[in-house]
């Protein structure tokens, strides 16, 4: 089915994912799309319970468990938001999406990476990005970037950090078709343009 | 690694499933096991909350949303009470298990069988009970004695709750091994002696 364009941004925490998410909606906006953006988890009323459960403190969960309830809510965020917007040909752009749980728990946590993939596709009943973008930046520099306390997942050290790192840049490696990545480290504008670029040749209207 | 014997009961609601659970927990403790009980979503902190979540109405899921939670409230379970126990030789005796969401979400609902059954062994990390007992009965006859509202899944029309009873003893059928039917539409006397028939053999000391 014809469906508007998809896209998720992705990567290890303080590479400035929500600010060119932004940036990135008022592009398509300007474009002439109207624009659906959401975070994952979150962005329903289940979803944001879930977000609460899996990312504060209160909870010691196993691996499985938060893996789970991340693909819970985006299940309910896929069909609630993202695939009505979708059909009707609406841009969505999404703070994450599948790829971050692959990562998260599988590339760093040691959760089957193949099995994350496909709990991914019955989460979203098969719908993926068409295009996710990875911000990428050493991991010292992106928490030295943080302006907010440590969530649950966050708060993990240093090691399980670049093992996340390592984990989007071996998917993007595996996807190029799918993903791509994007040098986080420069100004919030350089970062814009290379994202700009990323995404003009296909979805810029002619 | 031995373990523990690992049992739980299933089948559609009014069947007799907790009474039984409390009757073959007696059982085994006369037999000099140290038993835990659990119902499967619930039984830990967040279990209890996505119990809730799943259950209750106040949010309008979807289907793969709704299977997701039970399995994430079933990798908490497994992780925090059931692999523990087993381990240290304890029964463990769960009101439902994976088998139910390949039912309700999968026969019923219209999900990949296949691929439930796949995400329960990631939840579970490949725990599966020794033995499975269905408690089956007409649907009419299980509504009827149900003693408490119906929650969000029992619902479900009557369409929907011949297609889990037929799910149910469809997998049965597939996997005898580690699935048995019981007559559940006898006394609860009658019913219990057919389950310890069951288990007897295999776990009562000599």
């Amino acid at each position: 089915m014809p469906h508007g364009p998809f896209i998720s941004l992705d990567g290890i925490d303080g590479t400035g994912k929500s600010t060119q998410c932004r940036l990135l909606a008022d592009l398509f906006r300007g474009w002439g799309y109207a624009v659906v953006v959401c975070a994952d988890p979150g962005n329903t009323t289940v979803g944001n319970v879930l977000r609460v459960l899996v990312l504060g403190k209160q909870h010691a969960l196993s691996l499985a468990c938060e893996a789970l309830l991340f693909m819970a809510s985006r299940a309910q965020l896929t069909a609630e938001l993202i695939q009505p917007a979708l059909a009707a040909g609406q841009a969505v752009i999404s703070d994450r999406f599948t790829l971050a749980n692959v990562v998260y728990q599988g590339h760093a946590g040691g959760l089957d990476i193949e099995e994350l993939w496909r709990v991914g596709r019955l989460a979203t009943g098969g719908l993926e990005p068409d295009l996710t973008i990875v911000l990428d930046m050493p991991v010292e520099v992106a928490q030295a970037r943080r302006n907010r306390p440590a969530d649950r997942v966050e708060s993990r050290g240093r090691d399980y950090h670049e093992r996340v790192r390592a984990g989007f840049l071996a998917e993007a490696k595996r996807r190029p078709d799918r993903i791509q990545v994007v040098d986080a480290s420069q100004s919030i504008d350089a970062v814009f343009q290379q994202i700009r670029a990323l995404v003009a040749s296909r979805w810029q209207p002619s």
